[in-house]
């Protein structure tokens, strides 16, 4: 038995309005508030916390594989110093370190907005451990705003690795900010992270749940 | 001589063009970004600086009357304290603390975002002067971020206080910020204020040219 006219038009109604809920859905993203933090690479661990230690893994973050460490870390600039800022597992090819703009301020540097990964002419910085200090010369960014996206929802969506997207606030301090950057991988699940001044900012709070605006409605 | 039809027409369109180029001018505001600070009342003045004390002159602030004092004070809260917060004057009828939605963590209070004056449920604070105590039991805000206009400003792009219009921001952390509150004045100038948190998040700073969005550009 064939499929009359009718039910390719029911089917595909249908298959139109699940993949509008399902979009619906996958836009709404969890949102992730990263305080300043520090990411280290082998070397600099050794010199930080002694040759061979390993991070102590503390809770979870939500894209798979990284975590919070137990270690922590003075960031110390040219006008000021902050102590206990978290280490984040696990190690990775070169140090970063994470700061907002306030942060930056406090320290007496200048971090770009940067993507996480671009140090070329990010600031210098001082990184003290338990067992020495590491002099970084390009290491501190604040981190540019993005949304950590899985290639299935990316597709769903319409967007692509290292495309700007806007997202919407909702709540007293409502905003849409723009210029937020889509990073797309098989090791991600959906996540949105600002830095805290710009939670701050909006009033928003780790688990709030923002909504990713598509480029097709900012026509 | 009277005036022909041609000439009413063309001194129409002159006055449309006219206004349409004032209203963009006017629309443009300067910003003026306010990091954490004090007003005082004459009693509070009297208990943190001296019986009779007066605030001392240091520079002027761009509203009307309203200067940046020599004076500053300590704000305890119940987990830490923020040194240096500077006084603004002149004196008012209530003492208000401002301060940012990050002060308020590192002061361990949570100051409501408020609008000046509205004092009902904000957070308690000590205030540390060099001549005495003061303690405040609703007294600090997260100020709500505004704009001052004049009433020929206001007139001009059809604005009425107490109004709520958005903000727009260009730069490398270009948004949109909705809730910014409408306040009209024969005693101010046009300028939008925000406290350092909602800076830093758009890298804005004092002095950068904000654009008012008007409701009927929201629809």
């Amino acid at each position: 038995m064939g499929v009359n006219a009718d039910e390719r038009l029911l089917v595909k109604a249908l298959a139109q309005a699940v993949i509008k809920e399902l979009r619906e859905n996958t836009r709404s993203v969890a949102l992730g508030v990263s305080n300043r933090h520090v990411h280290l690479c082998r070397e600099d661990m050794d010199a930080l916390f002694g040759e061979g230690s390993e991070l102590t893994f503390r809770s979870a973050l939500r894209q798979p594989g990284q975590f919070a460490a137990e270690e922590t870390l003075t960031i110390r600039g040219k006008k000021g110093e902050l102590k206990k800022a978290r280490v984040l597992g696990p190690l990775r090819n070169a140090t970063q370190v994470e700061v907002s703009l306030s942060d930056g301020y406090a320290l007496g540097i200048k971090p770009p907005i940067r993507d996480s990964g671009s140090l070329e002419g990010s600031a210098g910085i001082t990184l003290v451990g338990p067992r020495g200090e590491v002099q970084k010369a390009q290491c501190a960014i604040a981190a540019l705003r993005h949304v950590h996206l899985d290639p299935d929802s990316a597709a769903l969506l319409g967007l692509e690795d290292k495309q700007l997207i806007a997202l919407e606030f909702g709540g007293e301090r409502s905003a849409v900010l723009n210029n937020v950057l889509v990073r797309v991988s098989p090791q991600f699940l959906p996540e949105v992270h600002l830095d805290l001044d710009e939670a701050n900012a909006l009033c928003a709070r780790s688990g709030d749940i923002v909504r990713l605006v598509l480029p097709e409605e900012r026509l």
